[in-house]
Parts: structure tokens; sequence; C-alpha cells
């Protein structure tokens, strides 16, 4: 028996492999859990972390100091850092997923065959899920609830330098568990800081993990997508465009370009590009940078921006493929809807792309001819995230085509099976 | 420049990279190829099939000597010899996948959010799909056709001894292709016999393949399954279980293990092994088996069974996780519906699993608690088929969970994006 605690254990891969294990076997006995059940463990769980304030708050207290020692940045230790107040925001968060609704046996689709035979297609848990993910301790709580409401069994690999944090949150997640009887095993926290268990999950633990689902910095993101042999849902990167075309309305576009970069420069569907119509340079191109500088945004400009805008750094090649992830953004004249599809294409990571346009071929030809996870008309870019989508909570954002794209909430992690309802029928 | 007939040439996995290449090119085009654009691309394929039934039939002609000299088995010689009537029916499957709904932009959910955007989901093509397969020359022409209707690339590796017979099929393709102005390398054959070529493609092409379908027999999609580095549609087998319930009509039980079993004894949803409720062993498990026997069915019994039917041979452990794809059934007394379940999900492929009951609460376990790709209740195993599901056509049948399940047709071969319109929304 491993506790999350224990800090000394033995061979990383056959421990590894042991847990995979537990996951795989925990698989049936969630998978035709009730709806209530699970709710009542979900709710188990909040209660419990607001009950283990004091214990999360200690745990986490351990994790600060030996992050001072280490010297970690002041940005790592404030995602490190919890308190009260987060707490709660960990415990409500937990009580969210638990009143979505549980996709579980929803039927998605449903047919008559003129033989008779009714199909329908049901939702069904995905299978086992690995979530590897850096030094925010509530990603422990958010995966492993939202994990167990598909019907998931999941294994929680969190960052080194949160791990008596996260173990403290896991063991309320373990209580929440208890009190609806599900199995323990459901939500696993890898209790090592070994790296090689990285490896171990990538590897798939001999077919006992389903999909990895990456939280993190590029770097990680990167690691995983290079090295796993199991299917991943991700996002490397979010070079999301915003273009301004000439049936654009200015105001509007003003008003969008400023929230789509500057509401907060640090979330994957900031803007990163500013595509502006060449045939609306004259009106358009100037108001809309002084917004942004006025906003407090670097302006990196193309040659031609340049001319029209002349105190601004030159862009480089690079700045076209460069997720700042900051107050910056680069800036280009295109020639109409078809230049921007054309820099989009070449240049997107395909995650999120926004139009400001009044006119609806011109947005048509924007929607059908780019292929990124999210196409938005007339909106910021910064609507891309599963709870603005409705979806309710979210693991991340996909956007790989397999299965899953976009915002990975609940649904997402589902599967589905066919249930066909027959009278005798036999086939000729 | 590669031709599908040149046999000699260079660097194998230089040819097949720059196969991925174009196969990735093609992409964007096809994406965004009209619906009419690819239905009449692929009329044109089924008339130049047509046109070229002599070609086609010389070009057979070439693999059937070979095939003779070879020594091939007589079945495996039947799957390879063409001749007109086959061959209409390859042109009559093509023009059924062009009189398909195009799913590319069907719109699969909507809603709207209380700030007012409009979320639509919709339909896209999938991406590359490399098909693997054994030497059916008909699989060129619908793993081909089925792809492009879904706007796919596609790159075909036919088996070795039909590579004259597919590459005369596949020339057709292309004709079509042209006809209706599509790039030609939307459905590309790799034109060689070098099997490194099969494990380039298992590596992706560098990113150059989304998926891989093999169709064939056990060897290859275990060798698909193990070194792909891509995601896989496919199952290794069909195990498929009919479970009759102490519920179950006895006549329909009858008609329906004899049709499971022994309709066509070679598809994957052929029942392989036969589970009777202990508790109507005395009334249905000889009539049944009496019944498989008049069929000329053989009979591999359980220690129980062969008490009250003692003229069968007595089933090993193996018999339990064997594909027969043949005239024999493996038979096994169980404690009721939790006995079958636990039978079933213990030595299923998780396939296709059927029940003959009456019992309307026995039927909901048996389909809750059963996690294969397709259940049916009161229906026989072998309609696990795309057409029999109404799909149209299928390029195969998959057992894994991530993003296809059960029969893989056209809709199966999509991924989707999101469509999202506002009047100018900010995020707050």
């Amino acid at each position: 028996m491993l506790k999350p605690h224990e800090k000394s254990w033995g061979d990383t891969a056959a421990t590894m492999a042991e847990i995979g294990r537990r996951a795989r076997a925990a698989a049936r006995p969630l998978a035709v859990a009730t709806a209530e059940r699970k709710h009542a463990a979900l709710i188990g769980m909040a209660q419990a972390i607001l009950r283990h304030e004091r214990d999360i708050l200690d745990a986490n207290a351990i994790d600060i100091r030996n992050g001072e020692k280490s010297g970690l940045s002041a940005s790592f230790m404030d995602r490190l850092k919890l308190d009260p107040a987060r707490i709660r925001t960990i415990a409500d968060g937990i009580r969210e997923i638990a009143e979505l609704r549980d996709p579980v046996g929803d039927v998605i689709a449903e047919w008559d065959r003129p033989n008779g035979l009714h199909i329908e297609r049901v939702r069904t848990p995905l299978g086992v899920v690995g979530v590897i993910y850096e030094s925010r301790p509530n990603v422990t709580a958010d995966a492993g609830a939202l994990c167990l409401k598909a019907g998931n069994p999941v294994i929680l690999r969190g960052g080194s330098d949160s791990l008596n944090s996260s173990a403290a949150i896991h063991a309320c997640l373990v209580e929440g568990l208890k009190t609806a009887n599900l199995p323990e095993d459901a939500i696993q926290l890898v209790p090592t800081t070994d790296r090689a268990a990285v490896g171990e999950m990538l590897k798939g633990l001999s077919g006992n993990i389903d999909v990895i689902i990456p939280r993190g910095g590029k770097n990680l993101v990167e690691r995983v997508q290079n090295e796993a042999r199991v299917p991943v849902f991700a996002h490397l990167e979010g070079i999301c465009h915003l273009y301004i075309d000439r049936s654009a309305d200015l105001d509007m576009a003003v008003r969008i370009a400023v929230n789509a970069k500057m509401r907060r420069t640090g979330v994957c569907g900031a803007a990163e590009t500013l595509l502006v119509d060449l045939a609306v340079a004259a009106t358009h191109l100037v108001p809309i940078l002084e917004a942004l500088r006025a906003a407090g945004c670097e302006i990196h400009a193309d040659v031609e921006v340049l001319k029209a805008f002349a105190d601004a750094k030159p862009a480089s090649d690079a700045d076209w493929v460069t997720e700042y992830l900051d107050a910056i953004i680069a800036v280009k004249l295109v020639d109409g809807v078809a230049g921007a599809i054309e820099h989009i294409e070449n240049f997107s990571s395909h995650h999120t792309e926004a139009i400001v346009a009044e006119d609806a071929d011109t947005v048509e030809r924007f929607f059908n001819e780019i292929d990124s996870a999210i196409l938005l008309h007339n909106a910021s870019t910064q609507f891309a995230d599963g709870g603005e989508f409705g979806m309710g909570a979210e693991i991340g954002i996909a956007t790989g085509k397999m299965h899953a794209r976009g915002p990975v909430g609940v649904e997402q992690l589902t599967s589905f099976k066919y249930r066909v309802r027959g009278t005798g029928q036999v086939r000729p």
C-alpha cells in the first residue's frame, strides 16, 4: 500500500505499474456508479476540503518554505500559495462540478431502422486519465473531480514543489470517495517527486492509461506531446489571431482588440497577432493601435504598419510564431480576408481566431477556411474557455482533432457505446 | 513524380515522407471543397471504374498469375480475384458513398449563451488517413471514396499480392478527382511492396498521418496497434457473446443463436461464445445446441454443458478467448445475467454482445454494465455492421474508445470546430 506522504519508496516503474493496475480495476465500479453516488462523493470532497482547511494550509506552508529555499520565482510562488479564500474557491469548484449534468448514460443520438431495430448511441466513461501538471495545487481538485464526474479513474502527477499541498487536497478527495463508498483508487496521486514516474505515465502503464492531459507551460506540454505513447488532449500554445476586416465597425474593432489582448495577457486565448485589412489601413489601424498602447500594450509592427504607426518596434519573423503571454502584440496589414486566412493557416497554433466584420460572406469564408478549434465573429478571443462556452469546468483546451477539440469539459472526457433494441430480428 | 506501377524506386523513407507531405498539402483544398465537388469526383470515379473494366481485369490477371505461382491459399485467391460483377459492385459502392450526406459543415450542436453569443459545433475533416490493408483490391476503392467524402486525404497501402489490381483501381479514383479538379494527391497509393513503407506509415510520416486504419487479419491489426505512433481505429478481433437469459423466449433464442453464429461465420460480428442461464439449462440449452448442430456447428462445451449435451468437445481455457471465424461455438452455463456480465467483462474483445431476454431490468443491467462497442437486445450479433446501422459504407469497426467506436463510417472520419457568433461582446 502506498500512501501519498511516503517519500521513500522502491522501484518507480513497479510502483507506477501498480498504480496503473489499481486505476484500471477502479474503472468498472466507477462506470456503473449512479449519478447520485458520484454527486455524493463530490459533495463529500468539497466538505472535506473545508473541514481540513488547516491541514491543507499546514501542508502548503511546507511547500512554500521549500520553495523559498529553492528560490522559486514570484509568479511560481503565487500559483503555489494557498489561503482560506483559495481553499474555499477549490471547494466551490468541486461543488460546481457536482451540479453539472452527469454525462454517463446520456443518449447522444437514436434512430430506427427499417427492420424495427432501435439504435441508441449512449455516453460511457472514456477510461483511465493521466493528468500531469505543474505546481498549481488546485489542479489536483479540479482534475480529480472532473474525471470522477465523467466516471473515469484518474492518476494525478503534480509538480514536485507542490507535493505536500496536493497530497493534503488528495486526502480530502479520497475522503469524499469513501463517504459514497466508491473505490479509493478512482483518484490516485503519484506520491513521488521522481521524474521517472512521468516517463512511465507517458508510456501508458501497460495499457492502463487511456489518455494523458498535461496542464502547465510549453516545456511540459511539448515533452508530453513528443513522448506520450497514448493519446494526449492538449494545446502546445495559443497563437491566437484577431482580424479586422474592411467591413468592421471601428468602435467594435477597438473594443474587441483591447479586450482580446489586454483583459488577461497570460491566458491561452489572449490575442497574440493583430491582422488589419489593407483596405482600412488609413481609417482603422491607427485608432486600434493607439487604444492598445493606451492600455499598456507594446506594438511589434510589420514594415507596412510602421509606415502608418512609426512609434513601434519592427516585427521580426519570430513575432508571427511567438506566444507572448504578455502585453505585446504583433501587427500586420493583410490583403482582405484571403490574406488573413493565408497568414493564419501559416502561423496559427489552431487554437482560437476571431474576425471583426459586418459583411456576412466574409465571415462565412473566415469560418469555413480556417481550421482552428475555435473561431469567433465580432467577439473577443478571450471567450475561448469552457466556462464561457457553458460547459462548466474544463480541464484545458485541446488543439488536436482526435476525440476532443476546444475546451475539454466533462462531456469531452466520455466515450460512447451503441445499444440496439430488437424484437427477435436476425440478419438475412 | 512517382507512378503506382513503378516497382523500382529509391529510398523508401524519403519517398514515404514525400507522400506524407503531398497528402498534407491536399488537406486544405479538400477541406474547403464543396459537397457538390466531392460528389462529382466520386461519380467520376465510379464511371472510370466501369470504363476501365478491361484494364482492371488485365491488372488483376497479373496478380492472379503471380498468386498462383506463389501458391497463395484458395480463400486468399478468392478475395484477390476480380470479375465484371465484382467490378460493378465496386463502382456501385462508390456511388452509394457519393449519395451519402456530406458531413463537412454539419452543425452537430448549437446553443446560446446568456451574453448573446451563439455557439455552433461544426463537423470538419479529421485529417490525413493512412489505410493499411491486405490483398482485397476493393478496399482501395471503398477506403479512397469514404475518406474523400469526409474531406480527408488518404494514403493507401494495399497488400503486395494485389498491387497491380489496386493500382488499376487507384488510377480510376485519380481520374475521378481530376474530373472535379480536386487535388490528385487526395488519394495516394503507396507504389511499392517494400514492407518498410508500412513501418514509415506507422511512425506517422513526421506528423503527416493523423490516424491509421488497418483492414485485414489479426496479425496485421496487432502489428499496427503495437507499433503505430498515431491513433488507430481498429478491432483486433470480435469475440462476440450471445447470452440467453432465464426470461428468454426459447424460439427466439434458437433463431438468434443460429443466425448469430452461422449466417456468416467469417465476419467479426459472428458470435463465438454462447452463454446460457443456469436457470434455464433444463429447458433452453439442448434445443439451442441441437439447432446449432443441425446448422453444421461444432460445439465446444464447458464441463457443466457436457453433462446435458454429451456429444460435444470439451472446451479448454483457450476456447473463451478464441475468435474461431468458423462453424464452431464455445458454450457455457452462467449464473444469470450477473454471471454473463462477469464472463463477458473477463473474456470479451469489447466488440459486440447480445442478450435474449424478456425481463426489462435484466436487459438494462446487461446494457449498463457491459462496456462493449455494440450491445444488442433480442437481435443477432451479425447486425454489427455500419450498413445495418444505417451509416452507409463503413471502413471497419473500432473497439477503442477514443474518437471512433463501433462502425467507422463517414461521420466517424470527421472532427469538429466551434463557430461563435457575437455582436461585439468582450469578456468582463
